[in-house]
């Protein structure tokens, strides 16, 4: 992949699995519903908030790419969104945060108690499913990488106050956090595929989810809120280290390094103390090391689809390749 | 069971089984064990305040009782009792609760983010135990009892200020709360024996687990902090209504219910006003009629161990009755 790739759009990617991201919609709301008030009513609000369906389709496209049918793959998709969902949910209560793509996150429209609890639902709900398909290849996976994602969490909690935070720290923690689940959505399509196809597109998913969270902490830097509707700068405000910060902290000045200190110490930054770290990350040309980190990842990612033959489907995932890395959102 | 009944001890109860919860102690400590630091500490704080084995003693007991011998049997119970960790974690985090079993809770003693994702963790590693075991049936029992019990803690929310809680309310809670996992328990551990007496077991756990949490809810209003580990009267102050109050308030004068709106509607109410409304519900009669309905589901129960042929984890599995509803702690 060149660096001068042509923009895709979602819709293209979503093309050969768009019957199917349709299916798994209304698979997920058939997964989630309660007839208990409080629940019911927190449900509807993460199906207002339906996300892009990114994981979703990966695991639609790589079950397309290793030429498998199996009418269980639309409940496996619902299953890889649903357990995202989970995790954000959780995410927001354990970060506070109280917007979510730009809309309010459960624990700002209920409450903290009302987001643990629902977590706990949803992730059940999914395993729930996932028995009832009868196969345990599946639950193996799809643990792990709950398991996996709890890691990461860990490790983002540590991360907090740590200017000596090294970017293998930050590797392991995007791998955990983000990149597990994209792995566990590619292995999950191709569960029927013989091994070393199976393997790499496991691999595919995890370098695809790390340059996919690399760009993420990259939007952080250069996107405003209304854009991605999130504050810009909130990692820094939560005092969240990542790589564009991680890349110039060597090269900083004594008197530089004590301002990204002072921001880390101070318990609510102003939005002063945010925009002088970002122009110190972007002068340090710490945007410029996550980019080219992004690209290498994207490139890796790209090789292991050689295990694939030609199709359509292949064509898409590598098209989300570009997606991860170009999008704006 | 008359209400004449013989004291026992728990470890009496435990005896038949006594092997193999030695052994369940030791696999749950392998289940959770993590190298990464700040799951290693909240794992040893959660194994020193051990409680008491009783889920993994009665999903043994219930192995033995149907003549079973399986040796997965010790990661299953050892199972067991991870989900109900997992659920304590989140349960003190909702509450926000700063003992439990007489020792800090995980929100306390590091913070409500590191319990948040510890439940998780631990919950995720119980799904990866049930998956490397190979069978689907206990995984479907445990998904259906956790998603029970998610429930439960919604309608515990929703208990909250509310003078009209009525009796079958409380029933639901309970049942999903505290009686599904106990359920669940007798049930995987006669997973193999004949349809009826699967169901038997699963309907003994169930009948045991309500007479036990009312039994809970009883002590909360008899018993000093000294005793049960945690502040006596807590319920109320967490403004929760359990079945002695919710026994009493069709009895109460108009005077005498506006002292428990009063005490509802008090953000953090006073001691005085505890012990007033704990008056109201002894004088009431609400204590006695709790501790009837505990000794009539303690009947039940018993009477769904006719099921089984006479043997000694029987008869151990009828004194944990007994000790379910007669402990002080």
């Amino acid at each position: 992949m060149s660096e001068q790739t042509i923009r895709v759009s979602l819709g293209d990617i979503q093309r050969p699995v768009a019957a199917g991201l349709d299916q798994v919609a209304a698979e997920l709301r058939r997964i989630i519903a309660a007839d208990f008030p409080i629940i019911a009513d927190a449900n509807d609000h993460l199906l207002r908030m339906k996300g892009k369906l990114f994981r979703p389709m990966l695991l639609l496209l790589s079950q397309q790419a290793v030429g498998a049918t199996d009418p269980r793959v639309v409940t496996l998709a619902a299953v890889v969104e649903l357990i995202h969902l989970a995790t954000l949910v959780h995410d927001d209560s354990v970060d506070h945060s109280a917007l979510r793509r730009g809309m309010p996150t459960l624990n700002a429209l209920f409450s903290h108690q009302v987001a643990v609890i629902m977590g706990d639902y949803l992730y059940s709900r999914a395993i729930i499913e996932l028995v009832r398909l009868g196969e345990l290849e599946p639950l193996r996976v799809f643990a792990r990488v709950t398991n996996e994602m709890t890691i990461g969490e860990m490790r983002q909690l540590e991360a907090h106050d740590k200017l000596a935070y090294s970017e293998s720290q930050y590797d392991m923690l995007i791998r955990a956090k983000t990149a597990s689940l994209l792995s566990g959505a590619c292995e999950v399509g191709a569960l029927t595929a013989p091994a070393p196809v199976r393997e790499a597109l496991s691999r595919f998913g995890m370098l695809l989810g790390m340059a996919f969270q690399i760009t993420d902490d990259l939007l952080d830097y250069t996107q405003p809120e209304a854009v991605t509707g999130k504050p810009s700068g909130l990692d820094l405000k939560e005092h969240k280290i990542t790589l564009p910060l991680i890349a110039v902290l060597p090269r900083l000045s004594a008197d530089e390094r004590q301002v990204v200190a002072h921001l880390m110490a101070t318990d609510d930054p102003s939005d002063a103390q945010v925009a002088e770290v970002i122009r110190l990350v972007e002068v340090g040309g710490g945007l410029e090391v996550a980019r080219r980190r992004a690209l290498d990842l994207a490139q890796q990612a790209e090789a292991q689809l050689a295990a694939l033959p030609a199709s359509t489907a292949r064509e898409a995932l590598r098209d989300s390749i570009a997606y991860a890395v170009e999008r704006r959102s």
